[in-house]
């Protein structure tokens, strides 16, 4: 069976639907980056799914797509399960059951280290979202950590997921591990979806950078899914590397009283934000 | 048939639900305001709807919150019709169809005008959101304009209604004429809750005074729902009467490129915040 698994080169995965029947898959995005994983399904009324690696890993010789990749592949391969049942819960239940983080895992064997002593640092995380269109128009939407879904109608937001974090910046994840979060975490909601909807999903890397208002500007502006795709996914990248903009992920971690400089040196670019002091 | 709907006294309606199999009904609640009505019902797993009237229309010696009160006397009387099916949607359907705005044409009755020559301007709105529980725990909910839920989980939001507006402070609402929106504009959504999820229900004199963090805040203080219920209401309120704080609503304001104190002029006091030429 062919596992629809796209590894994007972005820090976001983006898809788009238009209710007209068919599902269209994202391309390959940006320049760098690559924690994230993404798989797009015809199934149903089709079904997209992002997870978000911790990247982190990076640092480690560790291929922190490997965790979020596996897991989407495993999503993939069961989106037709009976037992899932066309749930997206369940098929993050599935799916992180099956995710054994082999990838890493053999990384780390291949440089003559025992996985067993390394326990801690082979664990992986990651934050997922699944959304599963039924035919009757009705997108089912689960998601455990800050991956997120815009719903987008008439040139206005009409339904956001929320994030979920236990603090500023850890956002909820499935982990390799028997800690972290569960399908049982999930937030699950529901939305009516009407002809000419565009479904936005991605990861904290399009919704750290991009404000709602420009992905309702570029979804607008774009004649079709592909192009939308492209410039969010630039405008995310370009955001991301301009430190003079001040970022969804900015404005929020100045609200909660994070000084910006500092987080700034340990996140790397991907907090921005001018500041007094800068 | 008891009708039990409340008028609140507050710009505000706000009501809570735990999932302990028991609905709590809100107390009245600020000073001032009016236009707004909800209902609480325990029907099902329980039944909570907010309308939220045309302010404008007091300037008119007409009572703003006579069509929002008769659509929600109207929602509480269909909330157990068998042709409802206890969907929100088909519960806005019914209640507006139902609502005649027979109040404020009393009024003008009672000035001897003939209201057929005002038409226009006996014309009055409302933006109402409705939300039914399941006892299943799944809360179904139908908006129309910019009333609003949010949902808080272990001291977070998991769910939040996306406004709809025409354009920035012109939200789509029902009307008493065959203009504006109907339940076929409604917004539908599920959100699975959890034992301990509290619900919060309000117009946009809650969400426009009152911050989300800040929601999460004033529910995790307080023992128990009548005094969030309180404390939020009398935040919104002090929030609208100080000039010097930067509402939700002035952030947006500014945002969208309005200048501040034009719109503070207008408004009244609804639109607060710091500019620089204050």
């Amino acid at each position: 069976m062919a596992i629809p698994v796209l590894r994007p080169l972005s820090t976001i995965a983006y898809n788009t639907i238009r209710l007209n029947g068919s599902v269209h898959k994202a391309k390959k995005l940006v320049e760098k980056g690559g924690e994230d994983a993404f798989f797009v399904s015809s199934h149903g009324g089709g079904v997209i799914a992002v997870a978000d690696g911790v990247s982190g890993w990076a640092e480690k010789d560790v291929n922190p797509a490997l965790f979020s990749c596996e897991l989407m592949a495993n999503a993939s391969r069961f989106v037709e399960d009976e037992e899932v049942n066309y749930d997206p819960r369940s098929l993050i239940r599935k799916a992180h059951a099956a995710t054994t983080f082999i990838g890493s895992a053999t990384t780390w064997a291949e440089k003559d280290v025992n996985p067993a002593l390394f326990s801690c640092e082979l664990m992986a995380n990651a934050s997922s979202v699944v959304a599963m269109l039924e035919t009757n128009g009705i997108l089912k939407i689960a998601s455990v950590g800050d991956c997120g879904v815009r719903v987008i109608r008439k040139g206005q937001i009409i339904f956001s997921t929320s994030p979920q974090e236990h603090y500023f910046d850890c956002p909820y994840q499935l982990s390799s591990e028997a800690i972290g979060q569960t399908f049982l975490d999930a937030t699950v909601t529901t939305v009516e979806l009407m002809e000419e909807d565009t479904v936005v999903m991605g990861s904290d890397g399009l919704f750290d950078n991009v404000f709602d208002r420009e992905i309702i500007s570029i979804v607008s502006s774009c004649d079709n899914v592909s192009d939308a795709a492209k410039a969010l996914a630039n405008l995310a990248y370009n955001h991301s590397k301009d430190s003079s903009f001040e970022s969804p992920y900015s404005q929020e971690a100045r609200t909660q009283g994070f000084d910006v400089p500092w987080w700034k040196k340990i996140m790397g670019m991907k907090l921005t934000g001018r500041t007094s002091s800068d």
